[in-house]
Parts: structure tokens; C-alpha cells; sequence
């Protein structure tokens, strides 16, 4: 079942990988079956050079595995309360991606200091809350969930959330402009790193030049690539 | 039409991938057909691993698109104020490339700090002003290119801006040589951010050594590479 | 004789330069065989690229060559010397891997900031002593193993240690298990590093966190991964 | 003629592309033969991509070229002038290898923090001085090879040199050993540069640890590597 976007997701877990944004095993794409409710994820702790695309795993969005004879990713909660909040996504990333990880260890949002940023993100990409030691320990993947939804302020128009002490998600309408968002987000973060030692005094991008460049890209003026 | 040319600005786009310049979409090459003053470009937001030879789009120096099925990348009109004002150029590259990109946003210049960059710059590589906010509004990419011109002095000593909070361009009699110094550029960018780590104080580059170098790649008395 | 350990400590060792964990000759990665207590090593100074499985070298538990042409590593007494003092170890790895080496240098432990060091590492990934004169002269690899083993609490909450001014070990029940730890441990050094460069003060990952996501992968508990 | 040795040289060439020690066309490898006195080295400006084993420029000790059809790396006369000092010298590298080059341009000689660098070089790696206007002026390239031998204490126990302002240049009895000089030399510095970060106060390796790891690989009671 639902075998085009067991391939897609399979490709974008790929992705990551290609793109230097996981070692090892620590990564993830889902997507959301738009028609069915169904959501596809990569199974838990399986190795990316052996993974193959039957071994996607299909649950329902209470997390029930419909299909795949593995068991999903231990994320899998956080990806289910993310949809089930905004029904509007339909692929998610998660990542420990180097640079935008360091920002989530350090506590510190990434400030937007350019048109680069601005392109994806409109606005600093925020950090979640530490959770508490209660959410901790009693449906930890879920509370992940539910703090970066706290600190979500529009889901569209920053796509992005660091989890404080752990590592990014990102989100999008498709798996592929998930994974986009996620390889900007690494770019931005080394980016905003670099900018900060050549300059710890560096202004945030004017809030114009901010807006020009998220609106050639995003939004009914957009002009940015092929209609 | 421009066959041989539109290879040459694919190749060239190419090579920002493998040269590690660009991320996705984010970077591309003109080049100027100096018979028919024809300006071939990537298409906009095409990604690069299924870009072909005849996706490069070709535009008259007004913008009008001449032969081609896709958009000219959105940053064509900065690339035509360039060639409008600086007539011996045969092509231009714009990079979001990391470290160089890092200086944009910081708004600073990269000064000359070795042979490295004097071989290929006569001169700290200058960041562009700021655009104002109506020239944010109208023609953003044109007054792009306008401020970039604002900044240069010697169009052939220095080819090469930094774009505030933005990016960067290159350029060079070819497109070949816009690319070799877009290469250039970023290295030096990483040099230097490392050398001022090192020692904060560090003095630039003694003019006579400056010179030395410049001299022996470029001009009439240069006597590097073959004749 | 072994084969198919030899196959394995082959493919790890080659696996450390996939990783970019070694460059030159500069690692090695042994296993112990359960049965026969015999130890499987890298021998010492062949490049990695001409290097074929029947170069392993199989040596006894006090260091005698069973077979192979080539001598062993020159690190071996520091193995064996691990493989005596914790016999549950099933694989060794040692590389100068650049940001766990820079840390050692610097004769600090790694801080554990975040959950992508808690998922392999039960706390601080601490640094030996310097070894004293004496030690340096007299059986300088075998006493590397002795500084190692004081200064480890617990051999498997914390499978990895710095030795100061030189580089890392890393080990685990078998070699796959002990080169995995060589690649986190090496991602976490870098992103420790760039944790304190945008914030000084960043505080230790709270301990309810890092119980939570080293509980989550080890132990009778873990929920990570597939049965 | 030398057909052997321009192989060598060749591939020793293409060897530090795959290093990632050149960027473009900034680096050549020579080495010298022991009986005829003869040298190859790689041509001036030739891309390493199209370069081929018969483009190698054999001359002889004065600079004539003696086989080959394009001209030498305007680098030659300061190879050889170090040929000319140092006659147990066969293979000499010059880079501009991105931290080696970051020290070289902060005027500063890289510390010996570590048995990586002890391993290679015994002491740390010295930064020449600056030429004077007058030695720029003329005969630039063979003066840039006097003031690397006049910083030069024991051309076998550290063969490597920083260039003030430009690169580096390190030296073996082989083209071989000379790269791998130039590679271990690269990451050292690299590391060298985050060792400070980590501890601006870092003290050298104690002397008892360098030697122990020095001659532990050269000289008559080396045991690392093989017979």
C-alpha cells in the first residue's frame, strides 16, 4: 500500500544522508498520505546504506502500524502530534544536523542575518523550551511534540523548530520540502555561526529585505522559480 | 542557438556543485555572447542534478527571453545591469557560497591577507551598501546590480562583491574565469575569517607583496600558467 | 584462521576512513574472538588503500603473532591491555579523529551537551592523565592502557576516553559497536566545540534528559531500534 | 626520460587534489633523481583535471628545462634552491592548503600541541620571515627558498616551513614523504587552530612525549610500521 510515497519517503531519508545532515542513524523523514490519514516513516535504528524501500513502516495517526514488518521510528510520536496539530503538513524531518544542533545545545535561537534565511524561514528559527522532568518521563515523544508546538508561532512561515538540548525539526506541505527546509536550516545555522565571529555585533536582516526576499519565494507575488 | 555557449554556462553551473558553492537551487551562471550581445543564464529555481544543456535560457540584454521554455534565474537582472555597464565582461556568478556569505551578512570586506587572494584580487574584496528601502521595492534586482557598480572601483582588478546580508557575484571575460574566481573567493573568505582567529591584529598583506603577485598572473608582465 | 573476524576488523578499519575519522595510516580498530580469546588487529603503518584482509594480524591475548606476515600495530599493547582489564570488550578502536583529538589536546573532557551524547554516552567523556616520564619510557603503549583504565568509571556506560595530547579510544562488544562509538564520539567533540562558541556558559544537558535518552537506547528498557 | 619519476610526480600531484590540500591550480609536488640530478616538476597553471603524466616538466638543476612542452611551475626556483641546500632532499610540495595557510598568514608558527604533529614533525613548524621589498623585486621565487632555508634548524627532523603572507612548503627523501608532510602539516594545523579554541592557554606537548612519539618513527630504534 501507499507504495509512491513509501518510495519518496524512502528517497528523502536518502536525502539526508547525501546531504550530510545525518551520521549513523540519527534522522528521519515521514509523510502523511493526504487521501488515507496514513502516515509513512522510516523504521527505528536501521542503517541507511542497507534500508530498503519495503521497509518504510505504515501507521494510522494514532501510531497503530498498519503495514511494514519493522518497527517506526522511537520519534514516531512527535511526527503524529505535529500532524495531528496542523493538518496543513505533509512531510516532517527530523535531524541532529551539526551547526543547527550546536544552536539547539546552546539554547539559542538562529537569527536571521540574511537573504539566505530569509528565503526559507521568515523570521529567527525559534528554540523549544527545555521540558520538564515530568514530560520527560511519561510520553517523552509526544511532549517533544507538544513544546515544539508550543513554541510554533506560524507553521508555514517558519517551517523550522529547534528542541533544546537535541537536535531540529523541520516540516513542510510535501517530504521533499521538508528535507529542503531542514538542508537550508544547517546552511542558515553555520551561516549565522560564522557571521557572529566576524562580527558579534551583527544586526538582525532589515525587516524589509526580509520580507522582499520570503515574498519573491512564498505567497500569491511569489516570482521565484517556474510557474 | 548559442549552442556552444549554453554548454559552457551549464558546465559552469555545474561546477559550482562540485565546487561546493552552492546548496540547492541557490547560485547561477551567465555568460555574454559577445557577437550577438545575447546573454545566456540558468533557468530559475531548476535543481542542478536534473538540469540540462538545453534548460539554459537565453535573453537579449532588455531581459526578453529569446529562446528557452523556462524563467531566467530571478537574479538575471542584476547580471544584465553588470553587462550593461561593464562591457568587457563575458559572464557572471552569484553564490550564496558559505564563508564569503558569512562576510556579507557581517557587512564587512574581506581584506587581503595573503598571496591566496592576491593572485586572483588587487585589494580587499568590498561588501556593497545596503539597498534603501524603495530601491528594495522597485527593481530589487536591478538596484542590486547598481549597488554592486556603486562599490567597484577597477571592474578588472577586483572581480568580485559582496552583496550586504546577501551573497555574492563574481565575474570575469568568461565564464569560466567568473566561476575560477567565485572559487577563489570563498577560500579566501575561509582564510581569513581563520587567520583573524589566530591572531586578531593580523596586518594586511604588505603592498609590495600585493603587487608581486597580482602582477604575476595579470598584465603584461605576468609570467604564471603557460603562454 | 578466524576469517570472518579478520573480514570484519578489515571492514571496520576501512570503515574509519569512510567515516573521515583517519587520514594517513593514523587508526586502528581490533576485535577479540570470544572462543579462542585471540586478538584481531590492523597492522601497523599500511595504507588503508592497499591494505586487504589477509593483512589483519592475529596475535594472543600477551601479544605473540599467530599469523599474518605483517606486524601488528604498534597501539596493540594498549588493546590488549584494555581487552584484560574488561573482558566483556569485544572490539578497540584508536584514532587521532580531529575534533576528539583537539579536546585531548587541550586536556579537557568532552561536556555532554545535548541528547546526541546521551544516546552513546552515559556522561563526560572524560580525559586520561598525562602519563609521567617514566611511564612514556618504559612500555609506553601498555601504560597508554593503564592511564586509560584509571581513569574509566564505567566501561560500558562510557565506551570512549581521551588520552591527553594524543588522541582517542573507543571500544564496545564488538568492532562495529566500537566503531560506531569512534564516529559519535567524534560528531559530539565537534559539536561541543561549536556549543561553546555561541555560548560560554552553556550548561551540562540536565541529568533527567540524558537518563531519558541513554535509558531509551541501553539497558533492559530500551525502546530504540528493533528487537 | 625519468618516465618513472614523472609517474610518480604525477600522481603525487593528483595525490594532494584528493588530499583537498589544492583548490584549482594552487600546488605542485617535484622531486628530484638521485643519479642524474635531474628534476620534474608539474607545469605552471595546468588544470589537474586534463593534466597528463607527459605533461611534466623535467629540468635540470639550473632551471633549464631539459624535456617537456610546457613550462614549469613558476614556483621552481625555489625548489631549487632547496634541492641545492639540502641535497639529501627527493620530493618537495608546495600548497596553500586553507589552515596551514591561515597560520602562514597570521604570521605565526604552528605549536606542537600533540603526538600527531610529534609524530611527523620534531618541534613546531616555523614561519619565515617576511621578504624584504628588495628580495620581492627580484629573483622573488629563489628568495622565497632563502629565507625558507635560512628558518630552517634541521631540515630531516621538521620538514615542513610556513611561508609569511603566502603558503607552505614541506620536503621528504620521496615525493611521497613530501606529501604526506603536506597532509599531516594540513591537519595539524587544523587542529592546532581548535586546540586554542578549546584552551587559549594550552601548553606545548612536553618534550619526553615528543621525542617518545618522534623516534618512535624515525631513526634507528623506530617500531612503528612495518621492516
Amino acid at each position: 500500500m501507499l507504495e509512491e510515497l513509501k518510495k519518496r519517503v524512502f528517497e528523502q531519508n536518502i536525502s539526508l544522508v547525501k546531504h550530510g545532515l545525518v551520521v549513523l542513524t540519527w534522522g528521519n523523514v515521514s509523510a502523511k498520505d493526504e487521501e488515507t490519514g496514513l502516515v509513512v516513516i522510516k523504521p527505528s535504528g536501521v542503517p541507511y546504506d542497507t534500508m530498503k524501500v519495503e521497509d518504510m513502516v505504515v501507521v494510522d495517526i494514532e501510531g497503530n502500524v498498519i503495514e511494514g514488518r519493522y518497527r517506526p521510528s522511537s520519534d514516531l510520536p512527535t511526527h503524529l502530534y505535529l500532524y495531528k496539530q496542523y493538518t496543513t503538513l505533509g512531510g516532517i524531518v527530523h535531524t541532529h544536523s551539526t551547526y543547527a544542533t550546536a544552536f539547539a545545545q546552546s539554547g539559542r535561537e538562529i537569527t536571521a542575518y540574511g537573504t539566505t534565511h530569509a528565503d526559507a524561514f521568515y523570521g529567527n528559527v525559534p528554540c523549544a523550551r527545555e521540558l520538564t522532568d515530568e514530560e520527560i518521563d511519561e510520553a517523552y515523544e509526544q511532549n517533544t511534540g507538544k513544546v515544539i508546538a508550543e513554541a510554533i508561532s506560524d507553521v508555514e512561515a517558519i517551517p523550522a523548530m529547534l528542541v533544546k538540548n537535541h537536535g531540529v525539526f523541520t516540516w513542510g506541505s510535501t517530504p521533499e520540502k521538508a528535507v529542503e527546509n531542514a538542508v537550508t536550516l544547517e546552511e542558515v545555522a553555520k551561516m549565522a555561526l560564522l557571521t557572529e565571529q566576524l562580527n558579534s555585533e551583527t544586526p538582525r536582516i532589515k525587516q524589509h529585505l526580509l520580507d522582499k526576499h520570503y515574498f519573491r519565494k512564498h505567497g500569491k507575488n511569489a516570482y521565484y522559480g517556474q510557474k
